[in-house]
């Protein structure tokens, strides 16, 4: 008996699907999903024998690639030692994975608290910070995305808040984004300080004894990949030093490797309060997230007890894959090839596309996150048509690569272990279709 | 090389665990938490060799017990073939396990959106209920819990939810509970008519036009395993009729075998509108949940985007678990034992002990989902203090028995796979330390 399911046709998945599976963030009745069933590093196949370049690493998550044997064996020894525990027991392999996190993080980040993904990591910070300082109010910016769960969800800026309006205490304010600028400022010091002006301006108005916390996308990843102007978040953290506000870093998508670092804040010289993570942690082999806590706002917890907690807190499988794949990713150097990659064949590549194709408004990014904004007009910066980015992501899966495509951007976040050579073909299907799509539009 | 972290002491564990680990629902100063290393159906153990039987089946989600080979196998199966894919995509594994989930659900219910526990389960519920009646409100009891993020710890009805009252839209209501009655009701029967006039006085003074659901714990778990008295389930079907209201059961802690059926409501002859599951889906052994959606509801969501996701949705792992789980769960007859072991041998043992141990007051559940009330005095019915619950607990586990202590209640709570041998060794723990603890309160 073999039990690996398989499949002689990617139709048999299909129809399973469209009868019985209900999808996040969708009209389920128009769905025609992409079959896939297998993958390695940076390739992904279905039952037909087709093979994709995985440019999106899923949800920017496969940050390890797919299939990585160190993380696969570290799951199947922890398989047949110990799938599950409750949350209250002491397991060496939790234990292992929250020192290793903790050695990763900044000084005096001594303790984890684990969870399954980034929306309960987010909840679980607010609730720390809330705790922490006696006060209500959380602010986050409108070009975010902090998970689907009740509190989570209305700290998101994005247009999946508005739907979901039922949670009290977050307001929101305007991050840096200089290439479509809410401060009318026309260089990165210039949005960096008139961002700070503004946010100062949002915490007096609010009232600063009010407000817990500002929670932040160290790097806003699903907004656009807006790497921060130099100055600004250091100049956050001055405004929650002075006002006695926390810090959050939302670390789900930009840390463990993305950036070319551990973490993304440590290309900015801060150090937040709290931090939450998910994704890279363990590039989602097992469902995992958690928030990394400092002591001073641990020892809160010493006496009192903590108001939260779920049922797979400290799961031992999600546990060893973060164990695996943290291991790996120092070992091979992972994170260094991301920097390295960012730097020599990203970073160049899409400048040298950007020459070469107008409807490339800007590129942007650093290590394997990177995104290229799509315009109609180069000069009002119009962005690309819902229609034009459709053509645009069909013809790139038509030619073997899966994209990230977010309203009008493509965003270029393959696994943290791509090589150059991947590179230079993504690189080549992105020209060959931005030259046919130019031309249709020209 | 081997994989498998292990050690020869426990002591390695404890430290690792209290240097760097934060843990659900406590303070962490004076936590010692028990070191477990491994298991097997009914057996934990931990590095120094000391076994226990495990009458709490964790937190109530080992359902198949620990280690179930088939599912381990599934499971490893699954991480040689992909791990994990985005929720965008088919996955065959994904709709394998949303086929029989369905399977196993009422007429109608051919849908399904998974989470990754229960806690975010009840959040997309809840949100489905919202836009489905287009209303805001959810009724809930005060003795429930339904989870930690945002919407379901302001639902839950137990002390849990007080420091974290920041969403809106929740009401609550007493449920049945004829040993401890709200109503100043002595029989099932008035209980049972008491508790539905309570309700439906709630819902006309809160606007029933207001109220998009009650969310019910088909048979409350942690607020006591609180059996329904015959009717009370029917007459809330009743009233959400009457009203408009959609009926949202969480099954997370009494599906999947929990009563010995695979529903708890199916005892109930009657169906809700949506259905929330995790724990004895696949046992916990990969973080998992789920909502189970009939025709009507996901059909608002054909042509309208459904507004909630997560990166973990339909996870391939947590799929695999969910169809060696289910498949070995039907092949073994484990629901059908866990009704047979509560018919033949919970439920006639702890008759027996309630009858020679004053201090159990009452003694209530079905299948595998048992309370002990234990109470200081039976006529003023006073719960036993903590310090005796203490006392009671640290007497099992040093016994080998590692139980589910509950404000003054011992949930007896193994698996389904629990053989009537064990349950006969719980029992004689149970008898043991409870003549030790009468003695000592005599
Ligand atoms: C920055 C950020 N935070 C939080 C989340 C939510 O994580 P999850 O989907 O695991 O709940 C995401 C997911 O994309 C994210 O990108
Ligand atoms: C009835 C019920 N609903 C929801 C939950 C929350 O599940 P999770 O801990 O997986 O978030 C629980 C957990 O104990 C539960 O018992």
């Amino acid at each position: 008996m073999t039990l690996t399911l398989t499949s002689d046709t990617n139709q048999q998945t299909l129809d399973l699907d469209r009868a019985h599976v209900f999808h996040s963030w969708s009209a389920q009745g128009t769905l025609k999903p992409l079959v896939l069933a297998g993958g390695l590093g940076t390739r992904v196949w279905d039952f037909e024998g087709t093979e994709y370049l995985d440019f999106s690493s899923q949800l920017v998550n496969v940050n390890i690639g797919h299939q990585h044997p160190a993380v696969i064996a570290a799951i199947k020894a922890q398989a047949d030692q110990l799938t599950t525990i409750a949350p209250s027991t002491a397991n060496l392999t939790r234990g292992e994975a929250a020192r290793r996190i903790t050695n990763l993080a900044p000084d005096g980040f001594n303790k984890v608290f684990f969870t399954n993904g980034g929306a309960d990591a987010n909840e679980n910070a607010i609730r720390m910070a809330r705790l922490h300082t006696g006060r209500d109010k959380v602010l986050s910016t409108y070009r975010s995305y902090h998970g689907n769960t009740g509190s989570a969800i209305v700290a998101t800026g994005d247009w999946r808040r508005v739907p979901n309006e039922f949670a009290r205490g977050h307001v929101h304010f305007f991050g840096p984004y200089l290439y479509r600028s809410d401060f009318w400022a026309t260089t990165p010091a210039e949005e960096a300080e008139r961002g700070l002006h503004h946010l100062e301006r949002v915490i007096q108005a609010e009232g600063p004894a009010s407000i817990a916390a500002i929670l932040l996308e160290s790097v806003p990843g699903t907004a656009g990949i807006l790497v921060p102007p130099p100055g600004y978040l250091a100049g956050v953290r001055a405004l929650c030093d002075r006002y006695g506000i926390l810090l959050i870093f939302d670390e789900v998508m930009a840390g463990f490797g993305r950036t070319g670092r551990w973490f993304a804040f440590e290309g900015y010289d801060v150090v937040p309060d709290l931090i939450t993570f998910a994704k890279g942690v363990n590039s989602g082999y097992v469902p995992a997230g958690g928030v990394i806590i400092p002591d001073a706002i641990a020892a809160d917890f010493d006496e009192t007890v903590f108001p939260g907690g779920l049922t797979y807190s400290g799961h031992p499988l999600a546990m060893a894959s973060i164990v695996g794949a943290l291991d790996a990713m120092a070992d091979e150097g992972i994170v260094e090839n991301a920097a390295r990659i960012g730097r020599e064949a990203i970073g160049p590549g899409l400048a040298e596309l950007a020459e070469k194709h107008s409807l490339i408004g800007e590129v942007r990014g650093e290590g394997v996150f990177w995104a290229m904004e799509l315009v109609a007009d180069r000069a009002t910066r119009e962005p690309l048509p819902a229609s034009a980015m459709g053509q645009i992501k069909a013809a790139l899966v038509g030619r073997g690569l899966l994209p990230f495509v977010q309203d009008n951007r493509i965003h270029v976040v393959p696994p943290c272990t791509v090589t150059s050579d991947e590179v230079a073909e993504a690189l080549a299907a992105y020209d060959a279709v931005f030259t046919t799509v130019q031309g249709g539009h020209a």
